[in-house]
């Protein structure tokens, strides 16, 4: 556990640097607001003006303080945060909250100032949060070390959730939101700039904190990956929940992220990828961060993705079933021995189904309503319950949501509700929402909340069946590859086949002829039609280079051949040095598929995969994860491309080799695993994968080293 | 206008049929309500077993009341609907609105009865909604001819949306909702069972309405298309916008559906292409119906979808870039004279641009902020502004909505707010809702309504150039395609192609062969290599029966062919009537497309365009659109396809001839008007379209008469 966090996410005692007596200066909100909660522990305002503020004693330095704070609030000016700091840390103050701007968010002598800052910060063996932020809140001990205006509220609501923002203003919102849904937190945390302490430390604290049991991240950009994903394992294997709002999806959310925070924004899919590969449940608007928190803080996990549902509306059914469809939940069938009970224990004239409309006149018997819900709970096809509400007024919202609530105690499965009516139903949505019944006021959030918890579901379970990695290659192999890396600056595709053949990827037959007779001895061993490319390390375009023939045959052709490239070539780059050309086999009939590794700018190394042609090229349909991978990310990697029934045989086609595929895949992360560091991007296009059981042959292949 | 439902929609005297003195019984609330709400018009009760009920007088009988009342509330048990709604005919009512459940909706036996209703309904000459609904608000006039939780309201608000819903519970909780965003409307009609006036009627009268400048629709299914058709394009014209919600979208949604109302739920996506080429704003979600209507009901049209983003919160900012770009929406640069004066006007440290972080400080100045949204909108690449508030409590959000509302109010574009906080700006936010400023609380939400008033843009340019229809062809063409279809039960491809033919569609230069000497003579006048098919109305499936050869060329090759395909089609089908062998020219290279028209439940015939291979097959990459179309929707069809970019050329192939396409689709529409009656489907799979300026030949044709 980050045990060092704890002087500052739950301080027994908190100094108030530049304490003020003017409630409307952060200052002096911040004494006002931990008297204002109730703040449990001891408040020391410092400040050599006053010699009391708000009845509490204040003192002239923090030197002067009659302990050592576990915290510091630091409310003065940018201009004197770093001697602020050097005080607190000669006076033994272990961490503070730096809620200035100023700093790397204004440009380039903002940065050298906070760059300065962190030297401080490390030398000083402090814990500090910010500088610009709007500070952190301990919801169980009424600490509000925040100036945000959500600190108006009249009441902290303490509960499981712990949120990191890497926004102040919006930390504030969604804090402001979740409390008029009496959603309850332990701790929020404004990062700020992360001058020293960052979004994934807090979590990480979070993780090991007992009173935190789902964690909740507005997330800009992740400073260092490794760590994010030993963190995320961590709570994966402690079953909390890590439910992330990443922004800046796009090219211009990008834009305004990067002049916003000077954080680099890292190219979104390869977030999504590696939320995926940690088990991470990312969502994709702003409610959904709050709502799925809530759901996952409420509710038991579902063993699967199966709803039963009681309505009132035929409406509301429809909607749902509808956006239950869409997200691929599923509707099943009730068991016969269900259908069966439902017939003998409510009236007739209810249609037993599921979506299972009650009607207005039975939703209103309470024990009818019980009874249905417990069957359905009963039911082994169900593994989530719900119901819909539609428009109930005032008392007779109360009466249903106590209904609700009842039955929900009585039964052992998720059990949500969507409740469609607005404030006249609110007496009922109160209740609930103070219940440990999850609410849901929009169709659409609900069923995207239950779609995150069963995609958790696939999370927690794939913790325990990940698989192996690809076993890396003998040493002797190895070494070649090194060697066959470390031998040139740039690689002949010939020489990068040599370096995948090496980790076992399977190439096409090949060698490079000098001249036209070996060329044609080279075809002759090969004994079927081949293709012949120039060999160049300077010629990367054969085909405008004319350089490439390809399904030549028979004796006479591959001499002419060897001699057109040749001539075309030396025509085309007269300074090239060209080692001669190199005959391969046709790889024959097969599907084209596509793996590549290009490094990503927040995650590193990250492995593509797609189908050839128009699939990568126009729908841009591929699949990404950041290396290493297991055998399972690759299962799923093949698995989530749209394209992915061609895969299996479309058109009267046999199904493909995906063994095989996935075999490479994995081979791809052994060798980058070894030899990543010097290189840049491999491209494997196409490979022709042919029948199952059949294998693959790598057609052609690219691997560009760093700084070539 | 359909002045007709004016009685129904705007009463000036309500007779209600079952009243009653217990409030808790329908015939009791709608008395209660319509008192509650100061009802303009004149009440009265009608019940043989009360002399007076709450201080109006009660008559006996329909019969007896002083008037001919413009409108009945039928709340009598199903068992009497019939008999009063003949006493209503009889005493003159005009019209009236039937509450009772137990009609179409309970099975076979309901359906019975409800067709009796309709029956006596249009004997009796009257309008009438329902059964099974839940009645009919007029909101100018207080007239709460409903027995809707709703009802509890305290206040009917007055507006300028039209709301018609095919959900009673729903209609409900969506003016529950609403109303507490203070959104107005002008009536709201639950159409129930629909046994005589539907959806399209109610909506039809809307767009005449003058009180009504926005419609608004929770929709299952639309009975006659062509009224809705007529409809839609008379809204369109008056500029009056439709928004609907349809559901029912997914199978699993549609089960439903169906099972709820008996009304038979179309295919989603034959709607969906319905909506867009009538110019109707679908929406995806519940609450983006109430929003999207409060955005066209409150703001003016934009001219365009450039963005311009205030904010105080980077956050926010980049939440909002994020959804635009991704709705296809544009947040354009400032241009350099806004920059210039940005800079002038406002003090140094705030980064001018798009989004423009005005800072907490910066937004706390109201002239500054004041002045900068009137630069924005004055900004010629700006269409549309919008701020973003994030974390501003109390009496601090009123003084900010203020100055909202008096910036709006001074610049002449579509200014909307989308304010994140929760109920602690609620003092600001209900000061917006009570302006003429659009308010958004979630920004996805924001974003989609934007887009879909940008998508009604397109619409109404649309209206003033949606291009002509395809020309019909000479009478003597449609004479002799009318005879082809006739002459035989099932068409070959070679009689479909002639069928085409006679549009002016390009086929294939083909003949049929009775003999191999003549297979030969055909293959020699074509003069290109060519394919040969068996040719037989019994044959459908000809490369399983060993009927094709392709690409053969000379003179000993095709007679070969043609007696390899009898010998092997007459093998496979002993019993079928082979005409001879379809010899024709061989396509050559081109991007293979496909045309379709088949039939929907609702819609009728709908003309489909896709990519040949996996794009239609595995992708499901399609366009629709139901029959007849114009230009303006064949070129919208092939934009539409994600496949799209492949017509202008990838992989170094040239852009397709997609004039061609456009024109064999307008000509596919002038045959199905011409010819649809007869037609079950058309397959033209595929077609190959050559490069620009060279056309296209339909390679395979299939003609499915209806009832074969």
């Amino acid at each position: 556990m980050n045990e060092g966090l704890r002087p500052l996410l739950a301080p027994e005692s908190v100094a108030i640097i530049g304490a003020s007596t003017d409630f409307s200066r952060i200052g002096g909100m911040l004494v006002k607001y931990l008297l204002k909660f109730g703040y449990k522990g001891r408040v020391y305002p410092v400040n050599p003006k006053y010699e009391e503020i708000a009845s509490l004693r204040c003192y002239p330095s923090v030197a002067a303080l009659p302990e050592k704070a576990d915290t510091a609030l630091v409310a003065v000016p940018e201009k004197f945060i770093l001697d602020t700091i050097t005080d607190c840390a000669r006076a033994g103050v272990k961490s503070a909250i730096v809620y200035s701007a100023g700093f790397a968010e204004t440009g380039e002598e903002g940065k050298a100032k906070q760059e300065k800052l962190s030297r401080i910060i490390k030398e000083a063996g402090m814990k500090v949060c910010g500088p610009n932020c709007i500070g952190i809140i301990n919801f169980r001990q009424n600490a509000a070390m925040s100036f945000s205006g959500f600190m108006e509220a009249d009441r902290l609501v303490p509960g499981n959730i712990g949120f990191v923002s890497q926004s102040g203003a919006l930390g504030g919102t969604i804090l402001s939101r979740a409390q008029d849904r009496n959603i309850g937190f332990s701790h929020f945390v404004s990062t700020g700039n992360e001058a020293e302490l960052d979004l994934v430390d807090f979590m990480d604290f979070m993780v090991d904190d007992p009173e935190t049991t789902v964690i909740m991240a507005y997330v800009e950009g992740i400073r260092d990956p490794a760590k994010f994903a030993a963190l995320s394992r961590r709570a994966l294997e402690k079953g909390k929940p890590i439910v992330v709002l990443k922004v800046g999806e796009t090219e211009s959310g990008k834009r305004v992220a990067a002049s916003h925070t000077g954080s680099l924004t890292g190219s979104d899919s390869a977030y999504s990828a590696a939320f995926r590969q940690h088990g991470v449940v990312r969502v994709e608007d702003y409610d959904d961060l709050i709502e799925t928190a809530m759901l996952f803080s409420k509710s038991k996990l579902p063993r699967g993705n199966r709803i039963g549902i009681l309505t009132s509306s035929g409406g509301g059914a429809i909607i749902l079933a509808d956006k239950f469809t869409k997200h691929g939940m599923a509707l099943p069938d009730l068991t016969d021995s269900t259908k069966q009970q439902l017939s003998q224990k409510i009236v007739s004239f209810a249609t037993i189904g599921n979506p299972m409309d009650l009607t207005g006149q039975l939703y209103s018997e309470p024990e009818i309503f019980k009874r249905v819900i417990e069957l359905f709970a009963r039911d082994e096809n169900i593994d989530i319950v719900m119901t819909v509400i539609s428009m109930v007024p005032k008392e007779r919202a109360r009466a249903r949501a106590t209904w609700i609530i009842e039955a929900a105690q009585a039964i052992d499965k998720p059990f949500v509700t969507w409740w469609a009516a607005g404030s006249l139903s609110e007496p009922g949505m109160a209740l609930l929402d103070e219940s440990q019944v999850p609410l849901f006021k929009s169709p659409e959030r609900c069923v995207k909340a239950l779609k995150s918890m069963v995609e958790y579901l696939g999370f927690r379970d794939r913790l325990l069946t990940s698989g192996q990695a690809a076993s890396a290659p003998e040493t002797a192999e190895r070494d070649r590859a090194r060697g066959i890396l470390q031998a040139s600056p740039v690689l002949t595709e010939h020489q990068a086949k040599q370096l995948l053949a090496c980790y076992g990827i399977p190439i096409t037959q090949e060698e490079v002829a000098k001249s036209a007779e070996q060329a044609a001895e080279i075809a002759a061993r090969i004994g079927r039609p081949v293709a012949l490319k120039v060999s160049s390390p300077q010629i990367a375009h054969k085909t405008e280079a004319g350089g490439i023939r390809l399904n030549i045959s028979g004796k006479a052709a591959v001499p002419g051949a060897y001699n057109d490239i040749m001539t075309a070539s030396r025509r085309y780059a007269p300074q090239a040095d060209i080692e001669g050309v190199l005959v391969q086999e046709m790889a024959g009939e097969g599907t084209e598929v596509i793996v590549g590794v290009a490094r990503d700018a927040t995650f590193g190394p990250m492995i593509m995969f797609g189908l050839g042609g128009i699939m990568v090229e126009v729908l841009k349909d591929v699949s990404l994860r950041p290396l290493p991978i297991t055998r399972r990310d690759a299962v799923e990697m093949l698995a989530e491309i749209k394209g992915s029934p061609i895969l299996k045989g479309v058109r009267g086609r046999p199904p493909a080799d995906t063994e095989t595929i996935i075999d490479i895949l994995l081979k791809i992360s052994s060798l980058v695993a070894d030899l990543g560091d010097d290189i840049a991007e491999i491209d494997l296009n196409p490979i022709i994968v042919f029948e199952q059981g059949k294998g693959a042959r790598v057609v052609d292949a690219l691997v560009i080293k760093k700084g070539a």
